[in-house]
């Protein structure tokens, strides 16, 4: 008899786990991506601000598959699904291609939401791939090499302007490590002080960090403040042009010149997701999350699973668009198809809350373990180093990242601060 | 009185001994680069097979000098020379400016000669830039994962067939790489065998590696063939196109279809050079470079210094291409100027060689140093892995670098094969 085959689309935090906690099952499985590598998303602000290199947060599939010898890897892109023939279209370099499954895994991950605005876009940087992060990375240095050349001290100013949208965990991340930056690297200029350099992160609700208790917000406002960045909580971006943003408040409009605009602030699922829920006919939200049954499965579609941040729980508790919640889910996935090879059934998808965590430069972070235990500062942030580096994939890039936060802790130095991408000049 | 004036145009080898050994001189220094980084170009290639990340060989130009206060960088691009008003013409994000010297020194490096095919370069990768590293290490990469989804037995074979053009340290390095990455990469695929690659190494002269004496070129040769690599000597390539190359031997012309080819045969002046002989009316020999005085400075302008592999002494012995005849020229040019300072001289250039060294893959490399001593195998490899990690810019880069060189020795793998520059599927 030929083997249950999986199809696994994405291999982000979800599809990883999946495919991992089927290691030795009587499967045949293919995971399917665009990209040859599982890329570790919340170290990916790092490469921004040239504290880490690419490959140290990102890892190739099939290094990862190598020895689970059930699994083949394919580079390619799920252009749409057939789920009565159990067919998943597939795009690759050779060409188009279908695939059957007996049972489908999909975890297609989110892309950031502009809010009616795709016009925005083109004015602002955005962290959701490599190339996003490597771009960001030149676009901040360049600002502070031409900040250095330019006479016009208006344009000056102008280039030493960074605007964070979105105080969640990647727009504070990133507005904490660009304030070191500008710190650290006073030394290196002899025209500009970068001292002037000014952050500004703008978060339309009350507090940064909402997603951790209003104490801790507070204490990572104050730690944010302390490096220099300037946190304007209430105050809405209006527009985004090549000037630079126009905020509203409670006092009214202003425009902010700015040289950098960091877009950070909320997501849609990607478009794996609608071109799923149209093969099914299934609902999705407001943020286009593809509506589930407790087991992940699509309504009526019980050969197929969705999982990660594109999906929410039908009538459950919201979950929050982080890494622990895709790798449950991912890790439920696996389960819940060697039960249904046995037989059996999974039950419910259940989330364990194991914390939260967020690190505002160097020293600093917070942190909320479940039963209540809250921490920051020092601890918090060594914690945060601790549960990074173990979900790193690959010792040897654990090692590699601990030396370089290593001599970073002592040397306020940074590994990667290279523009690449182009050798031009504007 | 105003401190004498330095400009130094390039941030490569030259450039950056002139700079460090000016240290502490009553000068004040502006180096100006294109690029924010210097380059350690012969592990470039290390880069472009994924055994070491871009920030690793390339290193900011402004930690370099964060403390030598005597020097400003500069990212701008020397676009023409006025040397009778003793002025660089430079092309800066912030527009066009012109900066005056007391005394310059130019090295610009040197780019691939096509032999006047300027055509073939639109098919072929080239190792010149960290960007052309990037491009070639996703090329290579991308034919793998094509090859595992093909099912076109002769496209297969095309994609797994690897050219390399001219086999000096650069193409000989890559080819053995090349071997090497398919090799240890066999059991992440499931549908190739990448033991079916082809690694041809072609070059036009009758030994690979021919700055050495031949006993070791034959070494060369041998342990290139037990990876896996032909070697093709005495074979000219009379065409390259979107399939592959043509190849000329005496039993006449063959194609070979190709879905990677890499040139690596043979180099060209920059266009500085060009554009500096032009404002001296100096002359250039027949691969641009520019003929210098013995004490390398321009005929007729004792205040302009030219150094590295752009230059030739005029009448004098001549010097290899390679990083420490840069070096020695740089450091050179730092006592020129400081001897002027003080009204004297510094006597001619003399280039001392202190041997020569290139490796050929895991635990393999040939070198001869200076009184006739020549080494092969895997003492000479442990001399050129002590060598590059001795000259590598900062000493994390070099507990980095050797932290990843101690892993693919003890794994047999690559720290970085990431596919990254373009997410989309051809």
């Amino acid at each position: 008899m030929a083997k249950h085959r999986v199809v696994i689309v994405g291999g982000g935090f979800g599809g990883l786990q999946t495919t991992l906690n089927l290691k030795g099952a009587d499967v045949d499985i293919t995971i399917v991506d665009r990209r040859n590598f599982h890329l570790f998303q919340p170290l990916a602000y790092q490469v921004a601000t040239g504290a880490l290199a690419t490959g140290e947060v990102a890892y190739p599939l099939r290094s990862i598959f190598r020895k689970q010898e059930n699994v083949r890897v394919m580079l390619a892109e799920a252009t749409g699904f057939d789920l009565d023939a159990k067919q998943v279209k597939l795009r690759t370099a050779a060409g188009d291609e279908t695939i059957g499954y007996d049972t489908l895994v999909v975890g297609g991950g989110s892309k950031y939401n502009y809010f009616g605005h795709p016009e925005w876009q083109e004015h602002a940087a955005e962290l959701k791939t490599l190339e996003g992060a490597l771009h960001i990375r030149a676009q901040i240095l360049r600002a502070f090499e031409e900040a250095e050349v330019v006479s016009d001290p208006v344009e000056r100013e102008r280039l030493l302007t960074f605007v964070i949208v979105g105080a969640g965990p990647t727009g504070a991340e990133m507005a904490g490590q660009i304030a070191e930056i500008a710190r650290d690297t006073r030394r290196e200029f002899r025209v500009i002080d970068t001292w002037q350099t000014r952050v500004l992160l703008v978060e339309a609700g009350p507090r940064v960090l909402a997603a951790f208790p209003p104490r801790l917000s507070k204490k990572a406002a104050k730690s944010l403040e302390s490096l220099g960045v300037t946190v304007a909580t209430d105050q809405m971006v209006t527009d985004i042009d090549a000037d630079g943003v126009t905020i509203k408040s409670g006092e009214g409009e202003e425009k902010v010149r700015a040289g950098t605009v960091i877009w950070a602030a909320g997501v849609l699922a990607s478009s794996v997701a609608n071109s799923l829920a149209e093969a099914a006919g299934a609902e999705q939200d407001k943020v286009d999350r593809l509506l589930v049954e407790p087991d992940l499965t699509l309504p009526g579609y019980p050969d197929v699973l969705a999982i990660g941040d594109m999906v929410q729980v039908k009538d459950g508790d919201p979950l929050p668009g982080v890494a622990p919640v895709a790798m449950q889910m991912g890790r439920y996935a696996a389960r819940s198809i060697k039960s249904k090879l046995r037989g059996g059934t999974a039950g419910p998808f259940k989330y364990k809350d194991k914390g939260n965590l967020a690190t505002l430069g160097r020293a600093r972070a917070i942190a909320e373990l479940p039963p209540g235990l809250r921490v920051s500062g020092f601890i918090a942030w060594v914690l945060w180093l601790a549960i990074h580096l173990w979900y790193l994939v690959g010792f040897q890039n654990r090692v590699l990242v601990f030396t370089r936060w290593g001599f970073s802790f002592l040397t306020h130095g940074r590994g990667t601060r290279l523009i690449t991408g182009d050798d031009k000049l504007p």
